[in-house]
């Protein structure tokens, strides 16, 4: 931490950060330019990282040192984790991943048609919404507990594990025994009872990135859940709120090497709602398998017309077919296969 | 509902979105440009709302016509909702209500001293965080059931209802039993399951704008409380997340008089957690005041630098005199008091 | 300056900044944590404010401990500055300056009638375009000279000082004989090349925030007009582009309070372009009185139905002279006048 | 244009709307619903689209149905432009072109050599600043002219077209001189007497988003300089300005399938200024290429630690050669070659 005074800090008040910092079991180390004076914190910053040194008389700002998340940092293992869903493997250096599903599970026979569909096309994980989040309280807002036994059924029929959102803690037993990969979706990345909920889960988690968050926000998401004990975690960019109103959200794609930077986690990507636009999905596809993703999730439909939520960005069968076949030899091009 | 048609769309893709429109029960109406054609949807639009339409071919933009949001419109009732809350009547025309408090209840003996503080210097409403939203898992996370106990004694002590936070559907009755008004964060202003629970409660609630929500969304959201049955729900601005980082956030200001055009429902401002900054709060309380709020929320705390949370951005007690002193002025220059 | 050292960096990389930092004419201050060094640089920043520190090896961060701008600061003054315009105080710590107009000069009729009636209710000051900076090039462009010529044909007739844009430094003799204040748009808030040439220019000039720009932005952009000679500089807020588009523009009042801090130069707000919607420019007009603006400037429309800029967020002169009254009312209250 | 009337509009503000509507020319077609009349004006929307229509009483809301771009827009040739410059075509749907040089050019020895590297690597055009917009004016502005002069030997020694910004009105004459191609910066795409300047130009013009330009707002950016005759424009991507401050701007990769389809003008992508971060710029490189990037601008320096701009982000040499390898990769993976 190091703390910047201003220039019209009296000695009476430095004095008094010192004896705050020291009170806490910290070292000063004082550094007195011309115009303003500098004090070092030496010792662990997490001490004092919540401490409301802005609020001394004095300091005109606070840079701390070390980075808020700890277990979340790639300097926590030094590798790569790789996460192990029933044998398929995420965060595997070579190997990128597809998840693909529908937006919603809507019935028996349309999460078995497209399940099958996007198997045969080279999904390796099964989406699909049993418990969904709508912006409004009057669209469709999922099968609930009898879409997650289809998803079950799904993955009876394919072999593929399952990914599916968990948006309650109350319902956190029932999507655990269901799905395979429990699914925080963007606009709970900050709801922290479910994180922890999820952190104390053994099941393997996505995290979303939230529509208004930071590089550093979903690292320290992620961290709520790594501290309750829960290491397979991956991260998903799937799209910012920005001033531009031609896409649905802006897809962040350098957030894939800056993630990867900060975190060992796998970065998965989902183009889907990231574009919104069914034009512009494929582009964004093959992007983030450039980009270096580790996974790439796309919402497909055998009948977009009769969806009943985002049929409007939802592939058909045959345009996924050919998404796959483009981002396989991206994958190829930059020593990865798909 | 305008469905705007590309300039090649076929006379068979026509036909085929007329076809769509009538089996869902509602009337076309066509007007054929030199270059584009146009379908009005005539019948209620909430019917095909959720209805795919962009995923029709031929189809190059979709323009509702209604508002999606009913309940929460203004339109619904035609006048403003009051909501009385152990007498103190919020959303009044005449009366702007001071809600005020520390950022978290941290103990007996602050929640207590602050509370009397506030009270006398003329808060009608007592804030304080049992359950606390902290962005790190290594933050203060407040003190539970134990801050809500704390909080009612203060009520006890005062006289003054009290607001807190609520972020997890298991907590609701906790807080329901203790709380007279439930705050939903801005955190958890799409957790829908969170939302639907506290309009089942019968408590009035406070909603606060999400970092990334639109006027729209935060209507949308309230919307889920008032479908639910609860018709006591009061709004918040709080800051918006932009590029600007010399503040926490940008306090919207504009969406004081955008809510209040929108819907019936009371709109509160919260200046503490949009400017972030302690220099700043007193311009941005007597701004918020000037553009129409029915309820200023400004933290306060005796000790900031011993805070256990957000000390950096507390007014201090006398601090807070000043600001109410000037609010009252501002107040009653454009009619109302305070 | 402040460089923080990777946890990984080596002896040799430290000594290699040292040295650098030596051969620039600096002082360097080390201090070595358990986990990482910091090298504190001592002597003036400016010096090393542009080198590429970060691109050293072993860098992790740089931080600066001073300010990039000078003059603007106010630190520099330690006063407030005002600016004579005609006998109109601008800056002046009681009184509130009204600047107002129509969009564009559109004819003789209409500035000269338009002018009549903001002096009439208030105005001080006469706000017109002559050059104006559309997004489309097949809207109305403005009257240019002529347009200039007949804001002075009005300025004649009230007495009032007038304000118009400059686009290009071709245009600037002209625009410096007939304006009295030189109005730099928010599209050209990092023209650099314009900054300088009103730089050098000896009259006042209002600098618009541009959509994207920061705080510490604008204050860097009037620095290039103060360091060319030209210290008549005031600040005007206009509205951010942010995710919101149920306003044209996010009025960011904190911006008012926040470069006040910052700096000496006067801070004008503009409503208008703002809310870019008629009914919400009453609520942002007081409360930007409220927020302490040196200026308002409204736009007023005596025919908007017919205006060929901007008619659909201009008030007409019954409308404009109502919120005037308020305006006053509201500045009293902060114990100023209009 | 489609016009929703407010629900309480009365027939006499319908008749007043339709009357004006005929008036300019044009004709209206009524759609009475249950709620709203919806007014249709048929014939040129351009004639209208300055109207401030949003003025007149009873007007709810104001749909364009024609977009604001003409020339522009891919329907005006229904063919992908393609640019010779000096032989290196821009816009080949089967040749991505490569960009290259340092930030700004500072020397002869300097210049020189970096352009033989570049071009030794694979760049067919030299890139390097000589009139610099900088943020602050206390920074390297560029040697103007003699940086001009010293592009034009580094084109005579490579045979490579040099590419280099243009900031002022002033200075066409100097730069359309020296340069292949004139690049309009971010900070100056809403600079539209300078649009206006290069559209005059025979000179091919590459146009950089603006920082808060949507993608609307950059087709009409072009369509300035298309509209004054010049139909050699690229469109030029590189980072919009977001919440995220982890990079520098937000590469918006969504852009460049999106400008592709709105328009038939070149796109390149600039993930150097997207990023900011040397680390980060790879992968964004080869994401730009697999987005469909007509062109890949690079800033590459020879030694990054004495640069006198931006060399925290420029890629030293062997790294550049290995992304090119990289980008050629995944060129060849979607067809194309590099």
């Amino acid at each position: 931490m190091i703390i910047i005074c201003k220039p019209e800090a009296t000695e009476q008040q430095i004095a008094h950060i010192e004896e705050a910092i020291r009170h806490w079991g910290l070292k000063t180390h004082i550094s007195r330019g011309v115009e303003r004076t500098i004090i070092g914190v030496i010792g662990p910053e997490d001490v004092i990282r919540e401490k409301p040194l802005a609020a001394f008389p004095g300091v005109s700002s606070v840079t701390p040192v070390m980075k808020p998340y700890k277990l979340t940092s790639f300097d926590f293992t030094h590798k790569r984790t790789v996460i192990d869903v029933n044998g398929v493997k995420i965060g595997d250096e070579k190997k990128i991943v597809l998840m693909s599903g529908p937006c919603s599970v809507e019935s028996r026979e349309q999460i078995l048609e497209i399940a099958k569909i996007v198997k045969k096309t080279g999904a390796s994980v099964l989406r699909g919404g049993a418990f969904k989040p709508r912006t409004s309280p009057y669209t469709f807002q999922g099968l609930g507990v009898e879409g997650l036994k289809l998803l079950a059924e799904a993955r009876e029929a394919t072999g593929m594990p399952v990914i599916t959102e968990l948006m309650d803690t109350k319902d956190t037993a029932a999507v655990a025994e269901y799905a395979d990969i429990i699914q925080i979706g963007a606009r709970n990345m900050q709801n922290f009872s479910l994180l922890k909920e999820v952190g104390r889960c053994k099941k393997p988690v996505m995290l979303k990135r939230g529509m208004a968050a930071t590089i550093k926000d979903v690292l320290l998401s992620a961290e709520y859940i790594l501290s309750e004990g829960n290491m397979n975690v991956m991260l998903c960019e799937r799209g910012i709120r920005t001033f531009e109103t031609y896409t649905r959200n802006t897809l962040d794609l350098s957030a894939v090497p800056a993630l990867k930077k900060e975190s060992h986690l796998p970065v998965i990507v989902d183009p889907t709602h990231g574009a919104g636009h069914r034009d512009l999905i494929p582009a964004m596809a093959l992007a983030a398998v450039a980009a270096g993703a580790d996974g790439i999730m796309l919402e497909v439909h055998n009948d977009p017309e009769a969806a009943l939520s985002d049929g409007e960005q939802a592939l058909l069968p045959e345009k996924f077919a050919q998404i796959v076949k483009q981002m396989r030899a991206v994958a190829v091009a930059i020593g990865k296969e798909m």
